[in-house]
């Protein structure tokens, strides 16, 4: 229970979240939220202005869940490849744990995701940004060289960083998109995952 | 219709496809796949013992569709780079036909890929067991040096090729996964596809 006067955004997206748990996205309400936090509906619509932008909100939260611990490995200053992998093994790691610590939740999750496809955009933006700081850290060091990632290119030119940084985020995706969900409770899902590193760094570390 | 006696297994594959879009996945069955062919359920029967055998069948003919033209280029003699890019697009172009030019049939497969994956499970294997016959022959041709599989390894032996073939597939399940199917028809697929093949490439031409 909180006074109205106290009322943060945050607290309304945490009781968001636990009326999402108990209902579900088809039937949980702002009311049943302003319920749980004692307050009038009109308290949580002076923070969000619609359903609508209260259940984006909420995703953007859990999407943005790991960003800050992301973000840092990002803007270290040591070995790019080491900092890639670290980066990369913190996304499998935070998205393993959503889905299966909280089964329902994450399930919830997948359908405001669905909702929500530019807020998705959005949050894979940056994380796509991040790679490319981290691969740009590698070319300035010269322990990338992805001028692969275009063959008429003669240059390591700022340029092939965005393309190369989408195609390391796409090809990973069997380790952090939730689509592949069902396969991270393989026992070998490590090992794999360590063997298509192996290829993505050799890709990276390719001179053109 | 035919005769009962001229009856085929792929007929009645047929036949039940042309069901399976009449009337979905969760209304079909035997008795309607007869009747579109003139014959009794006893006759379909002879050919799969169960319903269970029947919707099997036929997912693991629609998943085998393009398994003739990608053998082929597994079992060709040219370079292998060239023939792995061919093998990766045909894939891609086949998963890609499959999801626009009828949607609603690739929608049933995916409920019956869904009920079925054992047949899954074979197909995949089918599939990288392909891979790696190209990484093998690119291995022998000194194109591929893909001892960065195994970071303790000192030789290219063939106990990494698996892992190798394994992580390309995986690496590019961007381009022929259904769970990505939505953004098959990005305008930039091409091109980002390209872009991830050239880091694959790069990691597969790796010297350890």
């Amino acid at each position: 229970m909180s006074t109205d006067n106290a009322l943060t955004a945050e607290q309304i997206l945490s009781a968001t979240e636990d009326v999402l748990r108990r209902f579900g996205p088809a039937k949980a309400t702002v009311v049943d939220v302003a319920r749980t936090l004692g307050v009038s509906h009109g308290s949580v619509y002076r923070f969000f202005p619609s359903k609508a932008a209260l259940r984006e909100a909420v995703t953007e939260r859990w999407l943005a869940q790991a960003h800050d611990e992301l973000r840092l490995i990002a803007t270290e200053t040591g070995p790019a490849a080491e900092r890639l992998h670290r980066w990369l093994t913190t996304l499998f790691a935070a998205k393993r744990r959503k889905a299966f610590d909280d089964p329902q939740l994450f399930a919830t999750y997948m359908t405001l995701v669905g909702e929500n496809s530019h807020t998705v955009d959005t949050h894979i933006g940056t994380l796509i940004a991040q790679i490319a700081d981290i691969v740009r850290d590698g070319v300035e060091r010269k322990e990338f060289h992805p001028a692969h990632t275009d063959s008429t290119a003669h240059t390591n030119s700022a340029a092939h960083i965005g393309p190369t940084a989408r195609a390391v985020f796409e090809a990973t995706a069997h380790f952090h998109d939730p689509a592949h969900a069902a396969s991270w409770s393989d026992p070998a899902a490590d090992e794999r995952f360590e063997a298509l590193w192996r290829l993505i760094l050799g890709g990276l570390a390719t001179r053109a």
